[in-house]
C-alpha cells in the first residue's frame, strides 16, 4: 500500500464501523481528506468531545453527557408511563416519532438462551426497582417483534404481574404497507387484532 | 430528539460521509459510544493526526504526510514509467494490484465540458512539465472507461504526441466475468481487441 500509515490506521478504524467495509472506508477517508476544514476537523473534534463526555444514564440507560439523561431530568415528561426498549437506537426511534411523553427504560439487549443473557445481564432488576420506587402506572413494552424480543416481553410482563398495567405496542400492517409485500405472520397478527371501523 | 447536542453534531457530521445516511450514521455513532476505548478514542486520534498531517504530494498529487509522497521519494520505483490516474482512489487501486512499479500522476478529475473543467483545472500542465523534466519513456493512461475519462485520455495523448510513448489499459472481459452478464460495449471492445491464443 502506498497510503502512509496514519491514513492506513484511519481507514482500518473506519472499516470497523457498522455499514462500512474496507472499500467504503477508503472512499470515506479520501472524502475526509479532501474536505479537511469542512468535515474532517469538525468530525475529529466531535469524536473527541463525545469520547470524553458520553455516558450511560444511571437511571434509564440512555446515552447522555450527564449522570442523569435529559429525559430523566426533564420536568416536562409524564411520570406515570415507562416505555421499555431494547436499545438506545430504539429509544431514539420512539423520540423521532414524537408521540410518547413519558420516560424510558433501556434494557441493553434481550434475554437469550443461546448467548447466555439472563435478566441480570440486562437492566431488568433496575426496571423492577423503578416500578417499585417511582410512581409508575403503566409499563409499555416497546420491544422488537423478534423471538428474543417477545420472550423478553413475556418475562417482564410475568415479573410485573399484579403490580402495574403492562401493555405492548400493537402489531399489524405498517402505515403505507401493501398486503402483497407483507409476511404471513404480520397479516395473521393484523387479522387477529382487527378492529371495528 | 433526546440525544444530547454533542452526539447530534457527531451524527450529523458522520451522515455527510459517502456511503452513510442519517440512519447508518446513528447506528455507527451508537457503536462508537459502546466501543469507546476500542474504536472511538483511536478513531478520534487517527482523525486528528490525519487532519494535521495529510497533504497532497507536490509532484504527483497523491496523498501523503510529507511534501513529496512515499512513491515519488522511493528510490525503488522505476523512473521511466508514469501512470496517469484520475483520482487518489484509483492510485490506491493500482497499488493494491501490485504490478506497477513506476510512478504516478494524479489528475484530480477529468475534463468535463458540462462542469467547465478544462486542462488547467486538472494537474495536466504539471504532467506535461514532468514528461519534459523527468526521464519519462512511457505514459500509461489508467483513466476510467467512462466518456469523460476517455475524452481526457485522448486530450493527453494528443498533447504528448511525438514526445513519449503513450499507452492505455487494455479493455476487455474482466477476470471471472461471464459473457452473459457483460454489457454490449465491453463485448465488442473485447472482440475488436481479440488476440491469437
Amino acid at each position: 500500500m502506498s497510503a502512509p500509515s496514519d491514513l492506513d490506521t484511519l481507514i482500518e478504524l473506519m472499516a470497523k464501523l457498522p455499514g462500512l467495509g474496507p472499500r467504503s472506508a477508503r472512499r470515506a477517508v479520501l472524502h475526509l481528506v479532501k474536505k479537511r476544514a469542512l468535515v474532517l476537523m469538525p468530525l475529529a473534534d466531535a469524536m473527541t468531545r463525545v469520547a470524553e463526555t458520553a455516558r450511560e444514564c444511571l437511571n434509564c440507560g440512555n446515552i447522555g453527557t450527564t449522570d442523569l439523561c435529559e429525559i430523566c431530568e426533564s420536568a416536562k415528561r409524564a411520570n406515570g408511563e415507562l416505555c421499555v426498549v431494547e436499545d438506545v437506537a430504539d429509544l431514539w426511534a420512539m423520540e423521532r416519532a414524537g408521540v410518547f411523553k413519558g420516560r424510558y427504560h433501556v434494557l441493553g439487549g434481550t434475554l437469550s438462551a443461546l448467548d447466555a443473557v439472563g435478566p441480570d445481564e440486562l437492566r431488568i432488576p433496575k426496571l423492577l426497582d423503578r416500578v417499585a420506587s417511582e410512581e409508575i402506572t403503566e409499563v409499555i413494552l416497546a420491544l422488537n417483534a423478534t423471538v428474543d424480543g417477545q420472550t423478553t416481553a413475556h418475562y417482564i410482563a410475568d415479573q410485573l404481574e399484579n403490580r402495574v398495567t403492562v401493555t405492548s405496542l400493537a402489531q399489524g400492517v405498517p402505515i403505507g404497507g401493501e398486503l402483497d409485500y407483507l409476511d404471513d405472520g404480520t397479516i395473521s397478527a393484523a387479522l387477529r387484532a382487527r378492529k371495528s371501523v
